[in-house]
């Protein structure tokens, strides 16, 4: 298994900034793309934790859109040609402490799709 | 791809209990045992931020054990022979809101391992 090929890391690279367009500008159709559409899909979100692609479609329909951020480092990695991790750090506006985007992409046959992710702010250690 | 194949689900339900099992009793050599060794590891905790597994190593070590926790609700899913995730619910003793973990699962030619992992605890809605 090759790990971080760098024309996989590349396509990943490429999904990943698509998503964080698609986050900010609250593009309901590209983000809800790059989520795999299955009842296995799942989203822990700051405040909600969501089951499956329509938990997470209805969710986003009422949220109104993410607070705006910027992210910090980001840690891409790929196993095999099919499979990557996306860790990211970001920022809110504001001082308060830092967030963090966990997603596992999964390439398809109609291509990379999310199909987990986990998004949290950092608190006390524990 | 094979989506949730009953075999491979099998397996990574059992090295998440055994992952589960090693938490609760802090042991070091087996929760090594199951994160893959490598740079690429990540792992975000409730209260740290650790990028490969010499961080990952240091942390527990330094840690003490992780706070005792009962899980919840517990979601695997598999995609092909060699990928999984597993993003389960948690509550650890007292009334505070749940936690969420988040695994990514990968079969190397050594076994399952944790590629990336994510834990936080549940935070108000944003």
């Amino acid at each position: 298994m090759k790990i971080n090929d760098p024309h996989v890391i590349a396509e990943v690279e490429f999904q990943f900034a698509r998503y964080e367009r698609a986050l900010m500008a609250d593009d309901l159709a590209e983000l809800d793309a790059l989520f795999h559409d299955a009842p296995t899909t799942v989203r822990f979100g700051v405040g909600e934790v969501l089951y499956g692609i329509d938990e997470i479609r209805g969710f986003r329909k009422g949220r109104g859109g993410s607070p705006q951020r910027r992210l910090g480092r980001v840690a891409i990695a790929s196993f095999g040609n099919d499979l990557a991790t996306a860790n990211a750090e970001f920022f809110r506006e504001g001082n308060g402490p830092r967030g963090r985007q966990s997603q596992t992409w999964v390439r398809f046959p109609d291509g990379w799709k999310i199909v987990a992710a986990h998004v949290s702010i950092e608190g006390q250690a524990s």
